[in-house]
């Protein structure tokens, strides 16, 4: 009984995942789903990625939390077109929020969209939003065990980001053993080591996501399809 | 439709979490729920505690997590009596999976009993276990804004513990804000800051511990109770 409650809520969600993802198709934007635990980085990633990606990409980002509106103030500073979504409780966003969210945005105005998901390393993993791309930090301190933990948002993640690199000094984290933890999970995974706060390890991140944008726009232009 | 479901889980929850708790108190075995996000250090915060109270309380521990047995393994090599719940995905432990626990432990024998949540900031606040006590762990690395973000959390705990204050140094948190900010919504709340690490600040939080066995086993004593 209870399984099939949660089979039709995820059924359900899939359904309008799928529109969103045909949606956002339509006006080639790259949508990536960034997923954390609380205080991994997320809020610095997206303002870090603003700032780099100035002049090279049109972006707009959705602010998933459980309250407040925090990390959208932020963003909305950078000028950048930003929609709070507060789940009330809710641990994660799901396609139904996301659709609501994507009818405040001028989407053919937009090439790249981050959505800034609930902080929690379990059930956003299990929500598709109709993005593109999902995306992960695991901030350094959280420590190098995490992918035995929380083994399926490693396993969905096309990219990991390994957070808070300037702390590697002061900390225990066997990198070697964290990469291969997740590569054993999922091999096809790209892993980019980065600090947020100093900017150092960003580039190969940036490259990633230019080359996503690139890709889907010119598969979306006419003269691509031709 | 959703609001009534989620009205008859937690009202079943809540009805398992008084009859554990009825078991407990007639045992006279404080527990304490402890909750944080990923990596926080509550298992840090567990082998310090059982270390620092040898000789001064028996203790138990039950082990949230949603997959693995890496963190029950290390309270084993204490020779302390642990169950392991594995959750399959699940986000929170709830009432019924801790009273299965329960029946595999030796309640007489146990003066503490330690519960290590999943690793969540939202969810496993609105789960009642049994505990006579909620305590939460905030790890510095999180940033001093994480009560506006997950409000309930804080709002339901009796100890804050402040942990890795060892990184202080090379971190921005702001602990008069921070404190400040959970004050404001939760005044009777207590806050501990720590390093599990260094064993830095575990004072305070050993000494709130004995008062709390100390004052269960006295209202549980035949003496207590004449």
């Amino acid at each position: 009984m209870k399984v099939k409650v949660l089979q039709d809520i995820l059924g359900a969600n899939e359904a309008i995942a799928k529109r969103n993802r045909k949606l956002l198709d339509e006006h080639g934007v790259l949508t990536v789903n960034i997923m954390s635990s609380p205080g991994a980085g997320k809020t610095s990633l997206i303002l870090q990625t603003i700032s780099k990606l100035k002049g090279k990409a049109k972006i707009a980002v959705i602010e998933g939390d459980v309250a407040s509106t925090v990390d959208a103030d932020k963003v909305s500073e950078q000028g950048i077109p930003v929609v709070q979504i507060n789940t009330a409780g809710g641990c994660h966003l799901d396609a139904n929020m996301t659709e609501n969210a994507l009818n405040s945005l001028l989407l053919a105005d937009i090439d790249l969209l981050l959505i800034e998901n609930v902080g929690n390393l379990i059930c956003p993993a299990e929500f598709a939003l109709g993005e593109h791309k999902k995306v992960m930090l695991l901030s350094l301190p959280e420590g190098d065990d995490k992918p035995y933990k929380y083994p399926l948002m490693f396993a969905e993640a096309d990219v990991v980001l390994v957070n808070k690199i300037d702390l590697l000094p002061y900390l225990d984290f066997n990198m070697l053993a964290f990469s291969k933890a997740v590569s054993g999970l999922n091999p096809r995974v790209k892993i980019f080591p980065v600090s947020c706060k100093t900017g150092d390890g960003l580039e190969e991140w940036l490259s990633w996501l230019l080359a996503e944008i690139t890709r889907r726009k010119s598969s979306h232009s006419p003269a691509g399809a031709s």
